[in-house]
């Protein structure tokens, strides 16, 4: 059971937007069993789309067509449909008595031209859309489905699972159900991960029943393991049994499954101690603040913290002594403590968690770019950890959030190492 | 002259990462007047890899390939090329001794499987890649030429800026050239910046010379014209008259061009007074610090910030008087006040600025989601603006810190609105 995706739209091509809509699609149809062979984009063109349309006829038996199906004059995917099919637009009199009545109602005297949306293919049927004007399109043609959808990213989503997905399951059928696990993994950049499974990865390949995945962004690596069987209850128990000894290569580097995110783990640990943290900062501006106090109910559990980003500031606001600064520098493992131990006290916090170092573009005190040091002061223990980040200014940034995260997770586990 | 790209990779299909790479790419070649006709995605399997190779040489001179260039069994668009042309890969000795060389020197003993990046397609030239290992693929085939880079996006920039990007312009010869200017607003609501143009897009549109798109994200507005002309002299003509048409009609809410930041841009409002900013966060948890030290340099004029995510902070660390919390709350624009001349006081900066307010999910002190003040205290000013903000946890904070920037900005400019 095949798939494709044409998404239509010179604002696609010239990069105006990127194409989310093409993955959240491909991720639907994917996890129901349904593989996406390809996924196009075209501009505006009536020629370019009918062309396109017919070729992904040529690979699947069914199209999902995002966008072009609005009022103006560049909407032209209902046009094409209509060409590719060698059929006419006709104008659909309930359709048009409707988008009359909706307008009547919102009480906006909208150009003719609006009325195009009414417009279907002959034989297409009309794909109800809550969320906006533009109705959408069934059309059998070419041996298979076309489902014409707006470019819109919740109207789409909202009439592609009230009706396009049912339709595309029943036609499919019975087929076989994708099934995925995502474990996440943090402190462990994507080469150790791939080597710790590297093993298990052959294995996966050699028997062709699951499929392992790398993909890191942010500093953290996920390892996503799919698997297709007939039914789910057989996907997934092939699944457990990979999962498990994956999760035993990789140890403590996973810190959580699917969409758990750092912030959110090492937020539950604490909260699950009655513990609070707060944070100092410098290269990172506030970001580990911010990344902290992302998750929703973050309040119970993060106090706050001090960018004190000017070298300054770190004595005037941390209470890290002069003579630290002096002697050890700003970017320094005996700052980061004396930040961490300074903003534990002034927040009334369990933990003070602290970050410094070169985020770039330029060296400073004579380290490199990427130089950063996690401090952690606690109810019995003041530590660092010195790091060497590789990037630019913004991910040498974005790692040192997640390196910082990741010591005291790794903390509260009572699994970090000593180095 | 025209261009096709082609993104290979299943991780794309299933919807594990958006194409981004194929936004940047068609941003990069419209602007340099070579026409993108079409983008396409296609999973690791070496016959659709070299149909689509084919099917994009029916429609383009140019093909840019973006993945499946790693050392892994999975990376195949060297043997689908090599398929596509009908010739053999064959094993490059110089790229392969350059590999060698570079595991030596990183000191790491690669499996052997990774010297599969030194194949090269018969009659293909390397390209080089000096952010990571896997060189890329020039390869004239089937009356034109592909290029082939990796999928990570910051190897496969440079690239092809550095490569690709010079050899396609030279092989287009003297293509129509097509100029694009971007105005940045804030503090304007897409409708807002669309109301305010509505007739000049009109006439735009009767005239046919050029577009205008309007283009919303993280609370900021942009406002792209686009002019195709022969000669680039003329395009930058017509477009500079309507430039300045947009920007008298949108007036002080445009705060840069092109590739401007908001942050940027108040830096550098900042530094040219020789001035300096400090922040009082709450509801933000420090993404308005994490935003403002974003660009480099910006130690010049960010001193740093408090977070005062508990409210008892905002007394402790900040000095907000107990009283002023009592009887207006923590989310209230003297609250907000007395952050901004708190931290303007704790950081020594010109102007401290503060945002307190209602993130989500649920209300606080009975204000709704979205309720947010932003706090502003200088050397002779304090005063405070009230938002309310629509979206959910993660845009409120977004467009606060926007908001928060934009109010600093604008009373720069002596241009805030008494409101």
């Amino acid at each position: 059971v095949r798939a494709e995706l044409l998404a239509v739209g010179d604002e696609l091509l010239v990069g105006d937007i990127v194409n989310g809509n093409a993955a959240w699609l491909g991720q639907q149809l994917t996890t129901r069993g349904i593989e996406v062979v390809a996924s196009t984009v075209v501009g505006d063109d009536v020629d370019r789309i009918a062309a396109a349309v017919r070729a992904a006829f040529d690979r699947a038996g069914t199209v999902v067509v995002t966008g072009g199906i609005g009022p103006t004059q560049d909407d032209l995917t209902r046009a094409a449909l209509a060409r590719a099919a060698g059929v006419e637009l006709r104008r659909d009199a309930d359709l048009e008595a409707g988008l009359r009545a909706r307008f009547t109602a919102l009480r906006r005297d909208v150009p003719e031209m609006n009325y195009r949306q009414a417009d279907m293919p002959e034989g297409a049927t009309p794909i109800p859309n809550v969320r906006g004007t533009a109705p959408g399109v069934r059309f059998e043609l070419l041996g298979g489905v076309a489902y014409a959808l707006p470019g819109v990213p919740h109207e789409m989503q909202q009439m592609f699972t009230d009706h396009v997905l049912p339709d595309v399951v029943e036609r499919a059928g019975d087929p076989a159900v994708t099934v995925t696990r995502v474990i996440r993994t943090a402190g462990m950049w994507e080469s150790a991960v791939a080597d710790s499974l590297s093993e298990q990865v052959s294995r996966c390949q050699a028997e062709g029943r699951v499929r392992v995945a790398f993909l890191a962004s942010g500093g953290q690596t996920r390892v996503k393991l799919s698997c297709s069987a007939p039914t789910r209850a057989e996907a997934l128990e092939i699944l457990s049994t990979e999962e498990e000894q994956a999760r035993a290569a990789l140890g403590v580097g996973v810190y959580g499954s699917e969409d758990d995110t750092l912030e959110q783990v090492v937020l539950a640990l604490l909260r699950d101690r009655g513990e609070t943290v707060g944070v100092a900062e410098s290269l990172t501006g506030g970001l580990l603040g911010a990344t902290l106090s992302a998750p929703e109910g973050a309040s119970s559990t993060f106090r706050g913290g001090i960018v004190s980003y000017a070298t300054e500031m770190k004595a005037a606001l941390l209470g890290v002594p002069e003579d630290v600064l002096e002697r050890h520098g700003a970017v320094s493992g005996e700052t980061a403590e004396a930040m961490a131990a300074g903003v534990r006290d002034r927040l009334d916090a369990t933990y003070g968690l602290a970050l410094t170092g070169v985020a770039g573009p330029g060296e400073q005190e004579g380290k490199p770019v990427g130089t950063v040091h996690v401090g952690l002061a606690g109810p019995d223990v003041v530590l660092s950890r010195a790091l060497r980040l590789p990037g630019d200014r913004a991910l040498v940034r974005t790692y040192a959030c997640v390196s910082a995260m990741n010591v005291l997770r790794l903390h509260l586990l009572d699994a970090l190492p000593a180095s």
